[in-house]
């Protein structure tokens, strides 16, 4: 069993009103069918042990409890005001909720932002009215929030416990799912809950930053529909997965990007798929299926983390390990053989015909002895290739399938695993086809927090979770972003005439800022008098060469006869410059063309993308991927915010698909991905400098066993921000 | 709701003695630890109506049943022996068995083929006894079967429902975990259940004619970790699928073929991939994960098919209407817009500020009136653009969140729900966060055969595999295979010189093979004397030639300097021919080469890959990808059994994740697929006409907006077929 995990600094102003002394209920209501009636109801059947005062003009009593007919009548100090009635008298309570001193309030009502009009209009004058008086909002339009170690359950919900897992969920009906599915496993709790719901003034990162100093916590949880600011999201995120895991399920998973983008990157961002890369740049664990949200909180919860993938699979035999093992491989979790010394010890305590590699297979040893699957546990547990260990198969149904006499046995071998838990570092999940009918021996393992699964599939996310957050974990040293950028002066005047000319950056410009900061970019000439192309020629050497049209107006310039191939020496320089010349004016007469930029052509190798854009929810975001229709048909990029590390730009290297032709096929050798590595850090560094920077395409870069050459280099400006 | 489907006419033998009228049980017992015991008092408990005859030499009286010596000391008809004692005993016993005239055996003893050795050559005694004395054997190794619509079960498995589902699974474990899963859901019932163990005798071919037969089964469900004769299942399968639903789950997903492969189309054979696109084909619904299976095969089980993949979701707000959505999709799933005339049927029973277009969602017009949601799926099912009719919320939980008055219409709304599931073709399926809860109106539903699921996942599942199902029956009409080919005598006598010479055709073999049978192939000409290329120069015209070396020995002629490309006239022929001559005899001095092939460069186009394995469990299988990294880094084929249909040939060509290529990029004009599909069919001919062929590839064929070009073809020989 892991240590708890330490608590962040309390820094969240939200502990103030998220853990209340004491409650004003305005619209508290004697009619039970009303909401102000059943948060009264909740609080006083869960024992909150603070004060409550129902506010109600009409009523001197509600439910034992003093009322009052408005909030300033109360002669006491209150923490948190839950607010039941209409929108539209929100905004005077609010203001009322500032003069009483009230640090928070719960806004139940609909009718702001979402239905438009005059929604917005409110809920403006509700913002106003919380910033004029020092109020923070839950909502409005929120489902409501519970504290349950603080016994404050202003949603009135029977039958939840109180645990680890904290929840903020942008839909009520996933908490009530997810308090439901705990209700009927009757072994996970819940510690605090909120429903974010319009968001007007407390947001998700917030939320998390509360969720991750709360120190009931173990766990912090959300169900997120759409993110507000995703940058201060990833930035809150990582500081709190640094402490203990934080899992978030984002829906959306098949949404489509509708807008029309200027380049592939800017095609591929904003995606479901550029989400949860950025996600899991900074620790989060992302769930992809509703159903797996909470046994994969539960699994985190309780462990926090493993070591990493390699899983010891210990079975009583049956088509469970084979389907154990086929679903481990698929989530990239590895089935090592177990040591020669872990081998012979198995040996000694298994029949012959047991199979002790891994998985291994007790083989009828365990039939008359279910205990002794917790000693195989412990063996698995002490060889140093294994991070985790995952027991398959019946246990806990041996005395039920069998015999009843095992029932003794079984619950020693539950209690040898519980032992277990507490000595070793190392995770223990437990799959029973006998945890729905939950069995005394599986229910002990549950009250001494080993998880114990009814899928195999929820089992085997968890483990997965455990694995990827001690990876991350383990790599958080090696986190630290490549050396800054420093902007240079030359560079940004460049940015500036650019701006200044209301145009993006030329080709031989964007080349030049890479090259001011150590990118590795092939000599050119800029030529605007073909009397310059001897001299060109003979500094370019005996490389072939390629020319391309210079002009802000030609954007296509293929298309154009911008471009020729394959030049050597200056006389088919010459010809390729009026060819270019006349081809380029015929496409377009007005055309403002500066010349012709003259490189050497790239080798052959492989073609791979680099981009980035200014994500309107995220931020600056990098992207990585193959070119051709690895981008344009597979869509296989990888996605990092930026800043990124060098680990952020090893793992893009090695997340996208392709990689097997970066690591190279048919007998062709490898090509050097640090060189690779480094490119990614210095393009993450240039765009940190430079805020002109709108959008970046370098498309194609060719990669080659030695290094790798920017063929094309686009960069947009950004006309709003000037440059200094 | 549907028709029952129509059973398949009485073929199968294990209907003697799979649903038996008199057991005797071989070891039966009073010791309450054995399987002789437990067998008994499963009978006992269960009423089965037949005899019983316990055989124990050292009893009178079992459990009260009179107990024989032997099986020949019983003095009536037996139908069924379960043989409960040791592997020793067994040949001598299913002896007695066929003097006895028992028509069926089940044998639980293990220590048989699975132990090698002397067990491999004890199951050959049973087996050979077994015929001898026409006595079909289900194991050895079994774990057992039920019948329990005949109230025999044999595994004296408790709290198992008779219901709808067969079950044929290598896994014993997995029937529990089956078992369990439906006590635990209280509404899900099962009709037989066989092990097949060691299939020595019978096979999941048998298994699942039989239960394709069984009219109490309406979904054969099998739980398959390998295929013994996987063609013959294949054509049973096909039968079956035609009148009901089959469920697989087929595990060993990640399991690598490690086999030394002579072709990309060998390579990728006999994975996985290749074992789920040859079940698909048959029409049966194989599922990925185990967690589905059962969800699965209640939902075909009740419904059996959906017309085709296009979904309404009425929903009661939330989240889970996302999900559902995001679910839907990710599963090839449509959510069409509804009809002008569904949602103005719609806007009259909800409020205002609902939305009617797809999902639904009610916003709130239900939260008095919970029994609206049905007449929303009523009006939904109404709708021609729609399939099946989903409903995704908190339906049954009205009542416990709400007001405990809303019960009644809540009841109201699901026997509404019932009598539209009587009066319509389209599948309903509820999901509700409260099915764990099994409230009053989601009991009813499953009383009466609704399903509801407690997972949006599995849900969404069941709704695939009804919409893929119906689709799949409404193409058997089309699914005709293509006109059969007639074996050519030329081409037999080509096949048979090669196999005298012990080796696989000549590419121009192969190709005159393929012309021969009407795949449109380039003309080449065989030359061996370069006095010849002069007419040949002039025989291909002025378009550019390729040249190849023609030896069996050069298997890589490019590697040898066997290859010239893009070569015009005479001259530059002759020198080609000296060139190749000169580089093979280098490469190779022993070589025995036969000449050159010139044949026309193939214009650029889309390369694909074609291929043709017999597969040992499969039989012949074919293989269509596109080239180059598609087959060899994302291994993007699509497989199917020969012979195929026009059908199952477009299939294809739609499956992969390359089509968009196929169907054009970057303003490309899609190439014709039609003649894709012809060639695809004319090669499953080809195949099928000889059976010396052993493998086939296609590789490349270039694919044009107009037909394609065969640019080599190479096909291996069957040494051990010869030719007539």
């Amino acid at each position: 069993m892991q240590a708890t995990p330490q608590s962040l600094e309390r820094k969240s102003p939200l502990h103030d009103f998220l853990a209340p002394n004491s409650i004003a209920i305005v619209g508290a209501s004697s009619d039970p069918t009303k909401r102000g009636y059943k948060a009264m109801v909740g609080l006083i059947k869960d024992g909150f042990k603070g004060a409550i005062y129902p506010i109600n003009p009409k009523a001197d009593m509600i439910l034992g409890a003093r009322a009052y007919p408005s909030l300033e009548a109360i002669p006491y100090g209150v923490d948190l005001a839950l607010i039941c009635t209409p929108a539209n008298t929100v905004p005077g309570l609010i203001e009322l909720c500032g003069k009483k001193g009230i640090k928070g309030a719960v806004i139940l009502a609909s009718g702001f932002k979402e239905i438009g009009g005059e929604g917005v209009k409110l809920e403006q004058q509700v913002l106003d009215a919380a910033r004029a008086g020092n109020v923070r909002i839950i909502g409005p339009n929120t489902s409501g929030m519970f504290n349950l170690h603080q016994k404050v359950n202003l949603l009135a919900l029977a039958n939840v416990k109180p645990g680890n897992i904290g929840f903020i969920s942008q839909s009520g009906n996933m908490l009530l799912s997810l308090v439901l599915e705990a209700e009927h496993n009757g072994h996970v709790g819940f510690s605090t809950y909120v429903g974010p719901g319009n968001q007007t003034d407390i947001g998700f990162n917030d939320y998390l930053r509360y969720l991750g100093e709360e120190p009931n916590t173990k766990v912090a949880t959300l169900y997120v529909e759409g993110f507000r600011d995703g940058q201060r999201f990833l930035n809150v995120a990582r500081e709190v997965t640094a402490r203990k895991p934080v899992v978030v399920y984002k829906s959306g998973s098949t949404e489509q990007g509708k807008k029309a983008a200027s380049s592939h990157t800017g095609a591929l961002a904003g995606s479901y798929g550029m989400t949860v890369d950025l996600l899991r740049q900074v620790g989060v664990s992302v769930v992809q299926d509703s159903d797996e949200i909470l046994p994969v909180a539960e699994g985190l919860g309780l462990m926090q983390f493993a070591r990493g993938k390699r899983i010891a699979v210990i079975s009583d035999g049956g088509g469970q390990a084979t389907i154990a093992s086929d679903r481990l491989s698929e989530a990239g979790l590895e089935i090592p053989e177990l040591s020669a010394a872990t081998q012979a010890k198995l040996r000694e305590v298994l029949f012959p015909q047991a199979s002790v590699v891994n998985p291994v297979d007790v083989a009828g040893s365990t039939d008359a002895n279910p205990a002794l699957l917790a000693d195989c546990m412990a063996i698995a547990a002490g060889d140093p290739n294994i991070d985790a260990v995952f027991l398959v198969g019946m246990f806990g149904g041996y005395s039920i399938r069998f015999a009843e006499d095992l029932l003794g046995g079984e619950m020693r071998g539950a209690e040898a695993m519980i032992e277990l838990a507490k000595h070793t570092e190392k995770p223990l999940v437990v799959y029973s086809l006998y945890a729905p009918v939950k069995p005394p021996a599986l229910r002990r393992l549950h009250e001494e927090g080993v998880p114990v699964y009814p899928s195999i599939e929820h089992a085997v996310r968890a483990l997965a979770a455990l694995g990827e957050r001690g990876i991350y974990l383990a790599g958080l040293d090696a986190q630290a972003t490549g050396p800054a950028i420093e902007e240079d002066a030359e560079m940004q005047a460049m940015f500036g005439r650019a701006q200044n000319e209301g145009r993006d950056l030329f080709e031989y410009e964007a080349k030049s800022l890479l090259r001011t900061h150590g990118v590795d970019v092939a000599p050119e000439a800029i030529v605007s008098n073909p009397a310059e192309l001897g001299e060109v020629a003979a500094r370019m050497g005996d490389r072939p060469l390629v020319m391309k049209v210079v002009s802000k107006d030609i954007l296509h310039k293929s298309d154009a006869g911008g471009v020729k191939l394959n030049l050597q020496g200056e006389a088919a320089l010459r010809e390729a410059f009026d060819q270019i010349m006349t081809s380029c004016r015929a496409y377009d007469p007005n055309a403002d063309i500066r010349g012709v930029l003259v490189t050497p052509m790239a080798r052959k190798g492989t073609e791979i993308i680099i981009g980035v854009v200014r994500d309107p929810i995220f931020g600056p975001v990098l992207m990585f991927g193959l070119g051709g229709i690895f981008v344009e048909i597979l869509e296989d990029v990888a996605f990092r915010s930026i800043p990124v590390s060098r680990e952020d730009a090893r793992s893009m290297i090695d997340q996208i698909k392709g990689r097997k032709i970066l690591e190279g096929v048919r007998g062709e050798p490898p090509v050097d991905k640090e060189a690779l590595v480094d490119l990614l850090l210095k393009v993450s560094g240039i765009v940190s400098a430079y805020p002109q920077l709108s959008e970046l395409d370098l498309n194609p870069v060719i990669a080659y066993p030695d290094g790798y050459a920017v063929v094309d280099a686009r960069i947009i400006t950004n006309r709003s921000v000037a440059s200094n």
